[in-house]
């Protein structure tokens, strides 16, 4: 086998010793690396084809971990890794204990900061050019942002603080013209403009020549030479948004034409002041499959790099089933709408898109910005859908309180991903929402069990007459009954089965996991009650009492932080009434879980069925 | 006494009826009407001095309550109550059971959607716009927001998100060159060329003389003609930044020519796009103290009419408290910086900035960016201290969680305005941090009982090698001791006094009000013990397990809602670790609190000294 280009990187600035006439090889040879690498484990595909030759000049021009570049979102830093020395390790890419599929400062000291939620990069750089040019240091730092990225409104929060700088500071905008799926708003429209302008593709020749003109040590000189800078901007498209709010615009450069960005940057980095460095490039560049779907190869499981086939069985997740319902509901109400930010594929509004296109509303990436829009809607009488992660709906706690809470409107939240994310981890858990969600006064939340609970609290949830949310983890539905079918009532737990031994109430995808544990006590001769809570709020108060009022052990189970979870709320409940059984809280820990595959997460945590009925054991030997 | 134009204004829409050779006198007497109510009363005068014209003439051309207007943030909608049946209310304007500061939809048909924080109204109007486009309705959908609440992200997540649409929607820019503080960043520079370039002085001639000459009934008709909207362009400045983004946009018009604006408003209303109209008015317009300081009359207390003199004496605050701890860490520690979104003033922050001018950080309104670029800073070696209100830290959840938490970043958080937040009311009451806070891994949750726990807590935190917050409310600070003074320590509780009959435990300001139970309990030969928790997190279990092992009753104390706060945190604890001693929560109920005096919200909520000490007495009855 002929030697690799690749197999000569081994650490951080190895790549500066690679001869430019092998740049082309080296990018070829990094798109096969990461295709073969996700297609064995999974992972962000698309977006890191992009950025192969972006990275690689940014590797060419700063010096690794002196210098900083905050990846916005973080799931396109592979090819960093890759050029810092963490090539051998992505064998186990997101696997539990591998490498972590985001930046992450634990892992290498080339990661400057850690993301995963999208927007906030250009923000930490900035905190760090502050603190830079505080301390009089000179390391270059920039972020790299995506064009999906921008319409978060932190990012703009960002620019418009930085633009007023006097010290260097570089913004990459790296222009897909793709969020997560198509990218939709104003700056979308506005970035289109400028990549399609006959004078774009005029001004593309003239920038590149012009760049690639100036020998590499004359940049910094070039930029301190009066007038340098001013036919530089010449070069650029004139009037520019970017350059209105302060910022010095370079580009639209080509983003694949690794020796253009790294002259590009080069002047970025020379210049006193804020630069925003426009650079075209395409998701999934390289990749047949990847570049005609983006969308599919952004997140995706193991695949065939050979045909591009996604690996394993398909089986009905919690999110179809939402979907389904969802249209279920829109088909018999016409007030039924739904909003996304960004994401109509991964929370299952696209096939609700499809039927109802006019009732269907991409907000782009803006969390805050969809839950108060929603509002709106609600105030005028409609009822809306906030379709969004567990994770993402983090950054509308205000807007859920202050826009949503206080008028007590009826907004419906559909919380995907919510629990245990397995291969993302630390950014990604879901395991928050119960706590966050159980403080907003006025709030129903709910859970269900299985597939046909969550299609009756959707029903449920579009007839309340205030705010209401259901959270239901990724992957697979449980299509299993538990015990007597009940129909879904606000507030009402299901009581699946009583017992004067060990009463577990469990809420979520977690009755499952009850019912196991209540046949691995059987074993045990121990005879365990299951109460499906279905609500954490409103806790169906009666049923737990009655239900707990013989037993000798309660045990909560949820796939939440312990802390202000559903187990506390039980807790609480019965130290409130004078209960005096012992209760058992089995939860998440308090804390930022790893990623890894749920099994081995749950055994890191002790929430593994084993580990339940071990605990319940002990603690039972101790009552009994 | 002449009757005043006013006099006839008695409810919505009746302005249409006056004469347009009366405006003038009409806005005159508004604003000795606001300049009187607010100086008896306390409230934000300035902003609302500013909006007297626009406010008429958004009255001239839109029907209420038919129509709908969200106003930005919502301080400034006086004059819209004025205008629509609510003026005869504000002699009891913000008090107890009394108009509300804010627009509250519970108060008036004329008030669309509630408001108090920043940023909001573009998502709410849009929310609302698309809900008529989808109705097929035709009510005139506006919003009105200020050039400061323009740097909130949010406001351009939903610019961007409105830039598409194809059916009216207005924005109106209300520019006075002002966030509460003066305002920074890249928009407002760009904001400021726009009023000050030579040509918008031209234009601004040019665009009034054309707007005047357009007869009323003429305008829908103009619009519809072709090359009128063209004119109307080419009067405004080329190139703007909100046309790149896909706004038409109409300005700078003179926002205290009521015929200029209504002229404009109907001429913006009548296009079939998104429409930002850009109005330039002077904050505290018409009353030169408010002119001079409008920082100072923006939210104010009772205040003397005649010398513009704030009425009561001043007391040291808690905001001044820490203030003047900041600054002495910082004259000790070149590595302590500070952080606001936009309040200088009412954080405390403006005298740390005149002190350390280059280690102060006015970030704009932009809670979520002033967050993570604290953890930038922090990342770099620094230790910023983010002052914030905490009603506003809500907005930055997410940010506090994933950008702050994970990475465990020494990132200060000095909320002010915790608790009971008297007249603003429901919008802006500082009872949800405990709870949230609580909800975040890896967070130190800190309250001071004094000024002297402040100064210390400031100290620790900024040596703490992680996420650290002390929360602190409004108004007077406490400076009495209780008990044995002992420092702080992190995560350990004060005890004041033990007892083997009641212990209280109480944290923050209430340490105060336990003090003055144990007082009344005495009278009643009940001996209580207290102990000042000091720390929500870590909560000091076993001083908290070792002072109630002997109680017949523990009563807990806090002014943040019941839900997820600090007594459920004790009865967790008390209940996990097998005790049966019964424990009193009193905390303010999970809801939103409305505005009015402290005594009188106290006293509504039962957590009063009276109610207090009552509800304990009937508790201890039944344990004896």
């Amino acid at each position: 086998m002929a030697e690799r280009v690749l197999d000569r990187i081994e650490k951080a600035n190895d790549i500066k010793k690679i001869d430019e006439s092998q740049y082309a090889q080296l990018a070829q040879e990094i798109r096969e690396f990461l295709i073969e690498k996700v297609g064995a484990n999974g992972g962000h595909l698309a977006a890191n084809l992009g950025v192969v030759e972006l990275t690689m000049a940014l590797h060419l021009v700063m010096n690794f971990p002196r210098d900083k570049v905050v990846w916005d979102v973080g799931h396109q830093s592979y090819v960093h890794k890759i050029l810092t020395g963490r090539k051998e390790e992505f064998d186990n890419l997101r696997q539990f204990e591998g490498l972590s599929g985001f930046p992450k400062p634990a892992e290498s000291r080339s990661d400057a900061f850690g993301t995963g939620h999208s927007s906030t990069s250009i923000s930490a750089a900035l905190g760090m050019a502050a603190a830079r040019d505080l301390r009089g240091s000179r390391e270059r730092i920039c972020a790299v942002i995506g064009d999906g990225a921008l319409s978060g409104g932190m990012a703009y929060e960002a620019l418009n603080n930085a633009a007023r700088r006097e010290k260097n500071f570089v913004v990459i905008l790296n222009d897909n013209n793709m969020s997560i799926a198509k990218n939709v708003g104003g700056m979308a429209t506005y970035l289109g403009k400028v990549r399609t302008s006959p004078r774009y593709k005029a001004l593309k020749v003239n920038v590149e020549n012009f760049l690639t003109k100036i020998p590499k040590v004359g940049w910094d000189l070039a930029v301190s030479v009066k007038g340098y800078k001013e036919a530089l901007k010449k070069l650029t498209l004139p009037n520019m948004l970017f350059e209105d709010m302060g910022f010095t615009y370079i580009g639209p450069i080509d983003g694949h034409d690794v020796i253009a960005v790294r002259d590009a940057l080069r002047g970025a980095f020379a210049m006193d002041e804020p630069v925003l460095l426009h650079v075209v490039t395409k998701k999934g560049k390289g990749y047949p499959f990847a570049e005609k779907d983006p969308a599919k190869f952004h997140g995706i499981g193991p695949f065939d790099p050979m045909t591009g086939k996604v690996l394993g069985e398909a089986k009905k997740t919690w999110t179809s089933v939402f979907s389904d319902a969802l249209i279920k509901e829109a088909e018999v109400r016409q007030d039924v709408v739904a909003i996304t930010a960004a994401m109509p594929d991964g929370t299952g509004l696209a096939a609700f898109e499809k039927k109802f296109p006019e009732r269907t509303f991409d907000v782009g990436i803006a969390e805050e910005h969809a839950v108060t829009y929603a509002a709106g809607m609600a105030a005028s009488g409609f009822r809306p859908v906030v379709a969004v992660y567990s994770t993402f709906l983090q950054r509308a706690y205000d807007q859920m309180l202050h826009d949503v809470g206080i008028q007590h409107l009826p907004v419906f939240f559909a919380l995907d991903r919510a629990g245990i994310v397995p291969h993302d981890g630390e950014t990604h858990q879901g395991i928050y929402d119960l706590s966050y969600l159980n403080t907003i006064p006025g709030f129903v939340v709910a859970a269900p069990a299985n597939a046909k609970e969550l299609e009756e609290m959707v029903h449920l949830g579009l007839s309340h007459p205030g705010p209401f949310a259901v959270r239901y983890p990724r992957g697979a539905a449980i299509t299993e009954s538990f015990g007597e079918e009940t129909p879904v009532k606000l507030g009402q737990a299901q009581v699946i089965a009583e017992s004067d031994e060990v009463m577990i109430l469990a809420i979520g995808r977690m009755v499952e996991r009850a019912m196991q544990v209540r046949d691995a006590l059987a074993v045990h001769d121990i005879d365990a009650g299951v109460v499906n809570a279905r609500f954490l709020k409103p806790l169906d108060e009666k049923t737990i009492l009655e239900t707990c009022k013989q037993a000798k052990l309660v045990v909560t189970l949820e796939d939440n932080e312990k802390t202000g979870g559903f187990g506390e709320k039980v807790e609480v409940l019965l130290s409130r009434t004078g209960s005096h059984v012992p209760v058992l809280n089995l939860a998440l820990p308090e804390g930022y879980l790893v990623h890894g595959d749920t099994t081995s997460v749950e055994l890191k945590y002790r929430v593994d069925l084993e580990s339940i009925v071990k605990k319940i054991l002990i603690r039972y030997s101790d009552i009994k």
